[in-house]
């Protein structure tokens, strides 16, 4: 199947700089002892929620930079998503789950649709670099590849900026309430990242998300 | 000020018909036990959230329809609400002492910015009409009076309806995970809503929230 149109496969990265990582957290207390897991909560059903259904073209990873085993990444796909409800409870228990495993630097999958890894962004930026370019070995379509996205104030309008051919896989980057590091910026911009903002006022990560979703949903349509 | 050309106020009314309406319900059960809560404390971060600080032109309504004392109104008011986290244990606890004051046919103030009373969507929209009229009392403009939007998948998309000069008060009506009732509907389109939608795919109440929050931002840049 051709996808020279229209986007085949959307990924989302949020960067949770004090997501605890290991699996000790109290669900009871999210935004608190671990480390505003409740942001990475929401933008896990802010990626993956359909009323009634899963974005089964939809990968979210979750990159948690908070104590006692940092770097870890957690990746939800929502065609494999399985135990997964909308309130933040349920998310949060699959990433507590997750991180009950021992982390190595492969994937391990910890519940249906849920995998660990130990990794950074730019550990995450370079296996998704490398999968776009297998996946799309002997294409003869031109601007089918990976696109990475930056969601940034600074940035072009979404409305404009994806306008046009839309690429095979598109990676959207965000960060959480403290923003990106200057570092990690620098590592987004390395890997080719365009800037793009959803609007003209500043939002939390998670309304982003949906905000992403539905305009590519648009584009599809 | 004139508000000939932009939106002043935004107003959501959210129906949960399953959503309990005593303060006995379980912050650690708000989809089970407390009749889908989990919903309504999503919709209220989508209406107020903005980063690092709340929407001071936006009020949230949710109609409890639950056991044991149905029908009563929570109102949220983004100009007034103290101890308000985004997440969704945070507007589960006040909506919790909202439930725990004894609700009469008038509103009561529970915590700052929250507000409980006896009423269901027909009462509401009642009210908001007068409160309209009266607001609009004097004024010269033509076209700047409240305005009912219903969010249906079968509406007019929202980029096309409303275009051209924007109401003074607009109001949205969602419906839960099981939707309106023909009755509802029917008031609904008695206070002369206009059906709108955001995209085309069906999406969750506060994914929606998001979605129109999102548009009159724009318009009003």
């Amino acid at each position: 199947m051709s996808c020279a149109f229209y986007i085949c496969m959307r990924e989302f990265i949020v960067v949770g700089h004090k997501a605890v990582t290991d699996g000790q957290f109290n669900l009871n207390d999210l935004p608190g002892s671990a480390g505003r897991m409740d942001i990475m909560c929401r933008c896990v059903n802010s990626a993956l929620f359909l009323s009634h259904d899963l974005r089964r073209d939809v990968v979210i990873y979750l990159i948690l930079l908070g104590e006692p085993e940092p770097p870890k990444i957690i990746k939800f796909s929502g065609q494999d998503v399985r135990y997964l409800n909308p309130d933040e409870r349920s998310s949060g228990s699959l990433i507590k789950k997750a991180l009950e495993l021992k982390a190595r630097i492969r994937w391990k999958e910890s519940t249906p649709g849920v995998w660990v890894r130990q990794g950074d962004l730019e550990d995450l930026l370079t296996e998704l670099n490398i999968n776009a370019s297998e996946d799309n070995e002997g294409s003869v379509d031109e601007g089918t590849d990976n696109k990475f996205y930056y969601l940034h104030e600074d940035g072009i309008d979404i409305r404009n900026q994806m306008e046009g051919t839309l690429p095979q896989r598109a990676t959207f980057i965000l960060g959480d309430h403290v923003g990106m590091t200057p570092d990690e910026e620098q590592k987004i911009m390395d890997a080719g990242a365009q800037s793009i903002n959803v609007g003209p006022l500043s939002l939390h990560a998670d309304h982003c998300i949906i905000m992403v979703n539905n305009e590519l949903d648009r584009k599809n349509n």
